[in-house]
């Protein structure tokens, strides 16, 4: 697809919708509503919001992805990750409750979806790279720690504060006396029948005849009878006057219309968190829409993606939302449920309308415990510590990485947490790439195959010294290639010969070259002859460009052998000539 | 060497020093202090200092790299870009003239001095290496740039500022109407007879009679005549009293002993800096250093030299002085005049201690505009705009990060120049190696060889898709080949293997790990296979701890060749075996 069609893919779907399409995608928006409904309010209080603003946020946005998003079943919404990372980022600037924290709210989500947008605009998916698997893994572990960590107060029912893990650790041993029973044995009875439901209802949907695929869905909507038991209670004992807080009253009708705050300082203040709220979101909701979207042999493309994600948080923000990105839980129930196109989206946004028109009045009698239960139940999925084991097993150095994003993250919150986590694995992938492995080469006896004199039996010659580098040559290797060579040339003070064999550099960039030519140069210096060997086409193509050949003391040989058959041809040559 | 004597080099060189070695290490040390002394005076006005701080700054700091340093001829002292740096460093911090910003150029080089011991210790000196040449390269020319402009308020007498190009152009402009007309024929005098010094004196000297050698050497002492008569003239003409700056009066005696102000405020707001300069004052030194090690075949070790430097700016930080580093044309005349070790940059020290004893009042008539014409022909030689040329000719990307280093470094200060420039060729080498070459690659017929199926007649196969990655795989590029192979199954219909050929590959870390992991379970939801095929032994190595093969859908095959084989031979067995 190209031109205008390139940012419509509602275009390419739209064409082949049907009526049986229809039917899928309306079953699982309807699925994916009832089980929407208590997260959006969950993960808008998780942010330090009105319940409200969540339901806000999973409509709008839905619609926007509907038209510009490329995966067919990703199901966009307030997840918890980019809640937590939303309560930070707006923590240092406005107070919960207050009006300024709510414009900041949309405000972030309005510069985030601006970010998503100029990344997808100008083809720059590619930074979200510099985010390594391992380093999410561990970003994610830790604030779902964080997360459940910081509910613990709602379940207690104490007011209790702290942004990170010893902070809300402390504040809570200060408040530990204050805890109302009543929200207790609320919060505790729904954390058991949320994990229940999770673990025990589908055997026993089974056991009563269900079908595999129908007794997953109903489920999944399990949460829903939590909220509508606690609230019923909550209403009939009167709950409230016991201590008990409720979710309270909560403006029915549709979202209205904002406009972000458009103040300097604000958008400066925000402007990092809004980058890294914008990158981890598009990382989570990619690798969701790519996991659901090979299942079916389809594809997304990354750059559309963000401008789907862009659009669907400038959409929130106009319409009092606050950031969005895919989910994980959703996108897999709107996938099981069997949703076709993007529709399906458009349809639950319907099904959420109707939910802020008709369900405040129930709202009104909800514990907030019960939500902290869902939140709770919800985050410790997330919560994996394995990727310690497996890096620690594969790589030192991504452990390294994870292990300090972990406890960056508990201990000095996300923003810490996540960009040391990047600035650290781009230093440790320069670290490692600084020292690349660098061969002395002989030759297998009786072939014409060159291996490393250290792991295999094979001939050398004093005056000819031949190395292999495996790894492309660039600024940060450079300097460690020319120390290497004038070390082993310095050692080697027969040798009037250096061969660089480079079947492994890919690249060869221009602090590299400099360094061949210093080292070309210098060796020239003390009477040594540099010739290259086995330099690959494109690389070939950048040193004939360079004017660095003609320099060049000795030559560049096609293989290996070739180099050493002719250097040794020469100087019988030239020793011949001598005798004679 | 290894153990304690690896920290101190004196202990090898200092055992085989015999008569000779002293006298020619004499005369070079007394070349090089004549040379040294305007230089000093010179830098240190430079960077805002009284110009005897430059002096200091050429006594203990020779004697301890003397004790410390690996290269036999590198010859420590002030340097133009280090001085340049400090002076922006220092220059938000205090007021030039005042007790503070003395206190602040020492304990810049207390810092400096700290944080090279520690990358020394720590052996990281690798970190200097993400310093790429064309970012230092374009770096020192805009740094000679400024440093050139700087100094044109001496050379007319008017009291201009600026650290930037714009605000010093702007300043001069605004004050040209009061040149100083004596001034600016006496800097226009010594800027003209330091240029014939350099092109015309030596020509002029060898016509005389004298050895080539002997006429480099009295040419490079030429300044010194510029002083001499320059002083002379101030004094016999009382230029002083008709607006002429003269240096005025220099304390005359060695230096105080010092300490670096410990102050926690001052120590944040120079952590940068001095971090900045330590890293540029070692790249410098050591590609200096290693250029002179070569042409006598000799050693310099990268990290001793950081311990050597570290220890010379420590003693420049408590002998009143401040930040030093290797400088290139003392370190070529020490060398060109037959320093054989180290020690000649002690009898150097020696002989400016003598020149700080006797010189000062002969100073005090010396015109300033002296000392700036000796800076501006000195750092003159350093503006080399060709690299623009040569980097636009060889490779953009590299291109991009040298403009955005001389642009911002004119017009932006030292600081944002150099740091823009080290985050600039990172970002650049990620980007390029996140987006790496991959070749759906096919069978030469009659051969073993597989090439790219764009560049070469090749075989292949519609039910088995090979590709070719040619770049180490970790968390940079990991996605893209995830997009990449999927992007490839969804357009290949038929496709039930895919073999993807690892030959150039180095490394794989975790982040790509997982995408391997992603890439098969994905692929066996659609029904393909996955193998590897060429990969490399420590590759293997890891792979096999991780777990991941007993998962793979596919196998690990020696090479490209086998690969096909076994797939083809398989599915004709499989295929022959439903026909019986």
């Amino acid at each position: 697809m190209d031109g205008f069609a390139r940012y419509f893919p509602i275009l390419a779907w739209g064409r082949t919708y049907t009526s049986e399409t229809l039917t899928n995608d309306l079953v699982a928006a309807m699925i994916v509503t009832i089980m929407l409904v208590p997260q959006s309010l969950a993960y808008a209080l998780l942010a330090g919001l009105p319940p409200e603003v969540g339901l806000y946020a999973s409509m709008l946005p839905l619609v926007a992805y509907a038209i510009f998003g490329t995966s067919r079943t990703l199901a966009v919404g307030p997840v918890a990750v980019v809640s937590l990372m939303t309560a930070a980022a707006i923590g240092n600037i406005a107070v919960q409750g207050a009006s300024e924290y709510l414009a900041a709210a949309m405000t972030l989500a309005f510069m985030s979806g601006l970010i998503l947008l100029a990344l997808g605009i100008f083809r720059l998916g590619f930074l979200a790279n510099f985010l390594s698997h391992p380093v999410i893994a561990g970003f994610i572990t830790a604030s779902g720690i964080l997360i459940a960590a910081g509910q613990i107060k709602t379940l207690l029912g104490v007011k209790a504060g702290g942004n990170t893990l010893p902070e809300i650790l402390a504040s809570l041993a200060g408040t530990l006396q204050d805890t109302n029973f009543i929200t207790l044995a609320i919060g505790a009875a729904a954390v058991a029948f949320l994990f229940w439901v999770r673990k025990g209802l589908k055997p026993l949907l089974l056991s009563a005849g269900l079908r595999s695929r129908t007794a997953d869905l109903l489920a999944k909507t399990g949460p829903i009878a939590a909220l509508a038991v606690t609230a019923l209670a909550a209403w009939a004992l009167d709950l409230g006057a016991r201590g008990v807080k409720l979710v309270g009253a909560v403006p029915q009708g549709l979202p209205p219309l904002s406009l972000p705050a458009f103040s300097a300082e604000l958008w400066r203040d925000l402007a990092l968190p809004a980058l890294l709220i914008a990158i981890v979101g598009f990382v989570e909701s990619i690798s969701i829409g790519q996991t659901l979207a090979a299942k079916r042999r389809q594809r997304i493309e990354p750059d559309q993606e963000l401008i789907g994600l862009g659009v669907s948080n400038v959409a929130a923000a106009v319409t009092g939302g606050y950031p969005v990105t895919g989910g994980f839980a959703r996108s897999v129930v709107n996938f099981d449920a069997g949703a076709e196109t993007p529709a399906a989206g458009a349809y639950t946004a319907i099904g959420l309308a109707l939910a802020t028109l008709f369900l405040p009045p129930l709202l009104a009698y909800l514990p907030q415990a019960t939500l902290a239960a869902t939140i709770v139940v919800a985050v410790l999925s997330l919560v994996d510590l394995s990727i310690l084991r497996k890096t620690w097993n594969y790589a030192k150095s991504d452990f390294a990485a994870v292990l300090a994003t972990i406890l960056l993250t508990l201990t000095m919150g996300v923003e810490t947490g996540i960009s040391v986590g990047v600035v650290l694995s781009i230093l440790i992938h320069l670290y490692k790439t600084s020292r690349p492995h660098i061969a002395i080469i002989g030759q297998v006896p009786g072939t014409e195959h060159f291996r490393n004199v250290l792991r295999h039996k094979v001939d050398t010659h004093p005056d000819i010294l031949s190395l292999r580098v495996d790894e492309s040559l660039y600024f940060a290797n450079a300097r460690y290639l020319e120390d290497y060579i004038y070390a082993a040339v310095a050692k080697a003070e027969d040798v009037k010969h250096v061969i660089l064999a480079c079947p492994a550099v890919n690249d060869i960039d221009m602090s590299a070259l400099e360094s061949l030519e210093s080292i070309n140069s210098r060796l020239k210096d003390a009477g040594v002859e540099f010739h290259l060997s086995e330099v690959k086409g494109p690389v070939m193509d950048k040193l004939e460009r360079s004017g660095f050949l003609p320099h060049l003391t000795g030559k560049v040989f096609l293989s290996q052998h070739q180099a050493l058959h002719t250097i040794r041809g020469d100087r019988f040559a030239h020793q011949g000539s001598v005798a004679v």
